[in-house]
């Protein structure tokens, strides 16, 4: 991307409304806009940094046998009465529609309903099951305070997962083959070491869940830790964990996290309460197991700024970056010509490079780089060409060094 | 994919309530599920098709120049009212909500106006101009009536995209520049010969706007054609072009079709009705021109079907399908081998397949390849492989043949 064809630019200062880190960052570097509280658009940016989140994730649903789908936004009252979950009593972020003929519509929080609703369609025989389906898509929830910019939107894009299967044991080794791939997404995404799955309130059929919580000061819960036995419990279980997992209170340290994907074991909780069933190898009707699967996409883009963010500005990961290196260009038509070339280059060898091609100081160019989050810089300038050489330095670490055309591309591949 | 694994499976029946044509063999054929009237969601293979799609309109957007960002759903009503928009008299397919503290808010249907808003962050001087953005957006429409399918949709994609530009003259070669690169669009998506770019009506700025009109007897419009001049002219305008171009209204021959793109030319209307300004040369504040551009694509995934799919079910331009070739196993042990090490191989070589794996009859089989449309069908069976070859035919041919390893890879190379 050349930055002088980019329609974003950096901004001194955020919106005087917003508090949040990660939101002044994203907005003042300009990958997300905000369009009101919990609400804001991703830039051209924001968007490769979704993707590549999201790409992450469809890797590793697809490795556990998951299929990709698109659910709609808009859904049917009955589809939800079924389970109580309608009312507003039960759920207390619904956004809800009407029809022009007054007909009221639920718009899309979660899809636990509707996928079951559907998958009675196409699951008849225990020869139908295992199902296991995904979506990436966009939430709403009429939060009724959002102070935590994309880590709690009011509209969101979560990764939701849903598995259907004819028995307990079936859905227990999936649901913990979905916890392997979670913590390879997490790992992936370069907040593994920091992240912890951990006990959390479960339902009717299990007495935990299992969430999956980042230790980040701007996180909404606290978490107890057991370092030693790598065993988390989120606050609101505590005194059930204890008890069943025979640890005491003055072991666990208490730690800030954000909640960055949660799964769910329902049993047959919905298939009893909506009708799914299945007819088993004798053909009697057995009611259909669930699990369910979230990992949020852009609560996951706000924790990665919040924890790596410096007082310069964002620090991506490589893996989730818009792009491997910011190109700095300094000085002459010389200069220019070159780091032309060093674009084209980068670019046909499928390294994504940001181009600050804008006819600006360096200073300038520098400070975008910082604020950006680019892993690597390069700056190519009439002092240094003169010596055959490039600036190089990464962005975590700061110092720079003098590197060849050669050393630097050994750097980059 | 291997349909041993698929979730969804073909049906005998659609809904009853179903009464167009492509919804109800994409039901059949398990590319989308009905959720309700006009509400469908994508299921692997739906989403699929889509994506190849979007992949196509991607590109070409990029070729002109376009950045590719993501808007909100959730709206405000300020954005709206500037231009009287937000009226229900003036647009009659609103959906709206509320916040919990009875703030009103809009979703979206389109987003000329949040675009400006958010533009206005970004522009600030003639050097900023112009800028052209664009994204793949569900859209929410409370159309009165929904019995298109998903040709018209109340929750449908859409590509839509928006230029911003300083001057008339600007606007007027990127209106031209995207008139181009919508042909090439229509063209990869197999319906160029077919479709038209079409006089429709204007706005303040322009006499006319023009519309991408594919001739298709499922459409809701109406155009009239001078086939040797290619013009074509929308009924809504035809008084109004026929004065225009200097042609007799016997010359015109109506034809029924299905509008899947349009293309309009604001000028500055929105700029100074929204105080969307720009410092020109001098440091005068002028108003922004703005261009908005749409590609429906789910309307463009349900035209494709109406007119390419016969008695026998879907058949999708290879460009579009969600695999190029269906591959059936046919008998023992030995020609399941056989069909494996083939699937791997074709696989392998970035050829996707649909593996017809299930322990079904041949018939079966068959007429499952043909109603879900797959452009190429490869049977490996006991009787073939004693002669070393395999079954090809192509779905919208029907004849098939029998070729060697070699002759086969040679067709779907």
């Amino acid at each position: 991307m050349r930055l002088s064809q980019n329609f974003t630019k950096t901004l001194k200062d955020a919106p005087a409304d917003e508090v949040s880190k990660n939101a002044q960052l994203l907005i003042r570097a300009g990958y997300v806009y905000k369009v009101m509280a919990g609400v804001y658009a991703y830039t051209p940016l924001g968007l490769r940094v979704l993707e590549n989140i999201k790409q992450i994730v469809r890797e590793e649903m697809n490795a556990v046998g998951g299929q990709e789908l698109i659910m709609t936004n808009l859904q049917r009252k009955e589809t939800w009465e079924t389970t109580t979950r309608w009312s507003e009593d039960v759920v207390d972020i619904w956004f809800k529609t009407k029809l022009q003929d007054g007909t009221e519509l639920g718009l899309a929080w979660s899809h636990e309903e509707p996928i079951m609703e559907m998958m009675q369609q196409y699951v008849k025989s225990y020869k139908d099951l295992p199902a296991k389906v995904y979506q990436f898509q966009t939430k709403l929830r009429n939060e009724l305070r959002a102070k935590s910019g994309i880590m709690r939107g009011r509209e969101f894009v979560m990764k939701d997962m849903y598995s259907l299967h004819a028995t307990a044991e079936d859905l227990d080794a999936f649901y913990n083959a979905v916890i392997d791939a979670y913590k390879r997404c997490y790992d992936r995404f370069g907040i593994g070491d920091d992240t912890y799955v951990t006990f959390a309130s479960g339902g009717a059929f299990t007495k935990f869940s299992h969430e999956f919580q980042t230790v980040c000061d701007a996180g909404e819960d606290v978490i107890y830790l057991h370092r030693e036995k790598n065993i988390a419990i989120n606050e609101e279980v505590i005194d059930d964990a204890i008890a069943e997992l025979g640890i005491s209170r003055e072991e666990l340290e208490p730690v800030k996290t954000a909640e960055v994907g949660n799964i769910f074991n329902f049993g047959t909780e919905k298939g009893e309460q909506m009708g799914v069933t299945f007819a088993d190898a004798e053909g009697k009707p057995r009611p259909v197991y669930l699990g369910s699967y979230g990992i949020g996409i852009t609560r996951v883009m706000g924790v990665v700024v919040e924890k790596f963010a410096d007082d310069k500005g964002l620090v991506w990961p490589v893996n989730l970056a818009p792009a491997k290196v910011y190109l700095v260009q300094i000085g002459s038509d010389n200069s220019r010509a070159k780091a032309d070339e060093l674009y084209d280059e980068l670019m046909g060898k499928g390294i994504e490079v940001i181009y600050d091609d804008r006819d600006e100081r360096p200073g300038a160019k520098f400070a975008d780089a910082e604020l950006m989050g680019i892993p690597f810089r390069v700056t190519v300038s009439d002092r240094n060409l003169s010596e055959n050489k490039y600036e190089f330095s990464a962005r975590d670490r700061g110092e720079s060094e003098l590197l060849t055309h050669e050393e630097l591309l050994g750097k980059l591949n």
